[in-house]
């Protein structure tokens, strides 16, 4: 058992119980990888007896114990200073010896970008990490670069981007040759602002499959594969698509329970009552699931040396057990090698 | 009579048919109101045939000609310097002339605002014009400033943006006092890009109703009434979400037609079918009409020397009868007027 991935037990809203029994089922999925629950120790230990943990049924799980933990609210560089031996931090650095491969956290996105970016480091000619989201677009994926790692992106942090997405979108979700696009507000060469039109430019010199600039209502319709954008604008369209998602399936509930309220007498009468509330359960799981990114299994901070996965704050178990997944796939693929060949490949041919 | 209101009976994807039947409709409803269609003259009349129009029932709506109209995907300023005398071009200079007070269009964005850019110009001290979109925020409208008029904005501009943006909400939407917010990637102090952090601290030294920096996912809560960004990534954030709506409803439909599709035989034993489906059809009624941001029609391009209302492309009759009315009230509530002095004051005791 050579692999070990290291989960911050106390990192997001719902920490440590869904985290716990998102990483007690990756357990079982995974009896070749060693998982590592890095928390505090009585804290972890509760929530493992109230999953029903049997050590003998998983011996491939453990508990690390943490000092204490980064609240979602904290500064993030504040926080790291302060706090030290914090959940975060500890897991960070079994990867920096070594003696992990990858961590996971629904924590604290900032502290996880500082943590890695300080402790990890950038992988040889990357300029700045990215946090790259895969969202469904239909029946695919679509990987975001970047959510808000850098908010200040330059022309060639954006082509880095590009190229680590496609690798990322290759190994670990399985697209060959990803089509590329820019985020851009017209698909016009000339369309954009003085960013988009650098990088619109530099991407077509690259052997990227660069597509073109994709206007912000493709980017749930599978145009590309990759988009890729700055992270001020990445983070405003998570959660601007977050927050729509949200309000939609507000006025969905709202919008149902109104107008079925009067028809529930004349239901009720057959079987037909019955069946139709749990055809409604059925439709809004549906949409649900279509709208949950959680399905990719969180998102890789990529240009590290080492593999982060950031999973939603609001992540339930099952995410945690979708995020292990795709950092164990990352460490086997060796995404990061190959990315740190074609940064290198592309630093030399075209000098960017 | 002596308000007039010009309409570019060419612009949208449904034109000049669905605006015609708008104009007409608010003929009706605005009998002191002259209407003046600009567009090319025998299309325009036929859809005014085809629509029932009666010149001694709606005397204040008549027609102008144009020679040309800028389509859609026309490079916006070489179409206006190429085609001359286009229904874009037409109206605006109406509105330059002092013959109508305001214009309206559905057409080309970008040529729209590069004509009242170039005909119109600036109000005294405004930076750069802004379009301002309302959507509906619950019960409520919220306005975003800019659109999209402006993709390389400074702290300046999108403090300007701010005051037009509150006086747009105060005297056409009727908030009082509109409390105004940032759009930025996390709500304190220190968070965002370098225009951001700027704007923030200018702004709370405005005597505007700033609150505070607003996420994403709070531009459809209503946290605040004005939200300001840059419009770069307004355009974006307009775009996804018009995309995400669209396929939320798609999702929405095929859900519902595949979980019904065996329920129908039970339902259909009673009254319960029809009913049911009297139910769906208003389900969806409600939700397209939260989602529909035609409600308050169009976009006013504000910081230009008159007054243009900027309609969906996409719009239907009632969005373009929409827009009419609030092209109306900007004019009689003298918007313009209070846009300068605020600006001038801003001017002068800001330094800004």
């Amino acid at each position: 058992m050579s692999l070990a991935i290291a989960i911050d037990a106390m990192g997001g809203d719902h920490a440590p119980g869904v985290v716990v029994r998102g990483a007690l089922e990756a357990a079982r999925l995974h009896p070749d990888v060693r998982l590592i629950l890095v928390g505090i120790e009585f804290r972890v230990r509760e929530e493992l007896v109230a999953a029903g943990w049997q050590a003998s049924e998983t011996p491939n799980l453990e508990v690390l114990h943490a000092e204490c933990v980064i609240e979602m609210g904290d500064s993030p560089v504040e926080a790291l200073r302060k706090k030290k031996g914090s959940s975060i931090e500890v897991a960070t650095k079994l990867v920096r010896s070594g003696e992990a491969v990858a961590m996971v956290s629904a924590g604290n996105t900032g502290a996880c970008v500082a943590a890695a970016t300080i402790l990890l480091g950038l992988l040889p000619d990357v300029r700045r990490a990215g946090i790259a989201v895969a969202f469904k677009a239909g029946e695919r994926p679509v990987v975001v670069i970047d959510m808000g790692a850098n908010v200040s992106s330059k022309p060639e942090h954006l082509i880095q981007y590009g190229i680590m997405a496609s690798l990322y979108a290759r190994s670990v979700l399985g697209i060959a040759n990803p089509r590329v696009g820019l985020l851009n507000i017209g698909e016009e060469d000339e369309k954009g602002n003085s960013l988009t039109k650098t990088t619109h430019d530099l991407f077509q010199k690259t052997r990227l499959n660069y597509c073109r600039n994709v206007e912000g209502n493709q980017v749930f319709r599978g145009a590309v594969d990759v988009i890729v954008c700055d992270g001020f604008v990445g983070n405003i369209v998570l959660k601007v698509s977050e927050g729509l998602a949200e309000r939609f399936m507000e006025l969905f509930k709202s919008a149902f329970e109104a107008a079925f309220k009067d028809l529930a007498p004349a239901l009720s009468q057959g079987s037909g009552g019955d069946r139709l509330g749990e055809k409604l359960r059925g439709v809004f799981g549906l949409l649900k699931e279509q709208l949950d990114y959680s399905e990719y299994g969180g998102a890789p901070l990529l240009g590290v040396n080492g593999v982060m996965i950031i999973a939603h704050g609001r992540s339930d178990a099952s995410a945690i057990t979708n995020a292990i997944r795709v950092a164990k796939r990352m460490a086997l693929e060796n995404v990061n090698k190959h990315i740190t060949e074609e940064i290198r490949a592309l630093s030399v041919s075209e000098g960017v």
